[in-house]
């Protein structure tokens, strides 16, 4: 049975957590973002957020690992903003078993410059396109991602791209959006990649 | 039983049909693409797409159903750029029951400027942002939606972004990625919309 005391506490312990809620609701922190799935579009949306960044005068690194994934129309655009610097490093991979040390060597390159970046305060948003690949064919390991997003400043945004997202990864996330694919015309009708949409 | 001319007949037709195949792989052609799905990304990936159209030199239009789904970020980014029109035209939406009549209004006006858009062939991309909402709504008529689309130029990409996208709509579509939301700092930790993240 409980008495008035312990009621009391637990009431006013209550009352804190919701008052703690109602406060954070309010607050602003730098986001740990990831785009997975099989479908199309998490490239595509990690742009975008590139695009509203740069629109707000935010400073923003892009740091390509698979070349390809972002391209042209994109670079285009971002060549007129100098708040935004975009780097694709995923020249020279083999992938699977043709070059692995070589393979690693890329992997490696492009992320000591994410890492660069998420060290840097003045970047507000860091974009890792398509590390989740990386991170599958095991090129790097996935606790240097962790411990970096771990220590990494308090009001930047890390947005991470690519299917097969590690769970430890999702679990260290604040936003997690899986892709699906539900119809996919290059499949589906033989379509090829059309300028504007894929690239 | 199967007579020899009957066989060679089958066999002709499965080449003409893998002919047809292989050459429609290297076709193009505007396509009709949706985004739906309760998590986060379907506006923020309709806007990478024009940025990568916008680069390319591509002429776009996009019309926002919904004010604010599209914001301040974007809008300063394109400015730059005169192949772009971008048009908010969700003021004054009431919803649900309050005024059934204005919203109607109000979605009609920003639709007759997609179906301008739509059968203007010097647009290369239409994006009708958050029209799925509408639709919802019934302040459309889904079969004028529709009906646009089949007749629209053939090399103009129409986007479409929204949750609760009709079936038939996804029927009529090349290319349809539902968003799954799988974490989402907002619900879960109580943090509030970011500048560069959500607009």
């Amino acid at each position: 049975m409980r008495t008035e005391a312990e009621h009391a506490a637990r009431m006013a312990k209550k009352k804190v957590a919701q008052d703690r809620l109602v406060a954070s609701r309010t607050g602003e922190k730098g986001l740990v973002i990831v785009h997975t799935g099989k479908g199309k579009g998490k490239t595509t949306a990690a742009l975008g957020m590139v695009v509203r960044a740069i629109g707000h005068g935010m400073r923003v690194g892009v740091i390509q690992f698979v070349k390809g994934a972002m391209t042209t129309g994109e670079a285009a655009v971002f060549a007129h903003f100098p708040n935004v610097e975009f780097k694709p490093m995923g020249e020279g991979f083999t992938w699977d078993t043709q070059d692995r040390a070589r393979d690693i060597a890329v992997a490696r390159a492009a992320w000591e410059e994410v890492k660069r970046m998420l060290a840097d305060d003045s970047y507000d948003m860091v974009v890792a396109d398509e590390l989740n690949i990386v991170l599958r064919y095991d090129y790097l390991p996935l606790d240097e991602v962790l411990d970096a997003i771990a220590v990494k400043p308090a009001m930047t945004h890390f947005v991470v791209t690519g299917r097969n997202a590690p769970d430890a990864l999702i679990a260290a996330a604040d936003l997690v959006t899986e892709m699906e694919q539900v119809k996919h015309p290059f499949r589906e009708q033989g379509i090829k990649a059309q300028k504007g949409v894929e690239f």
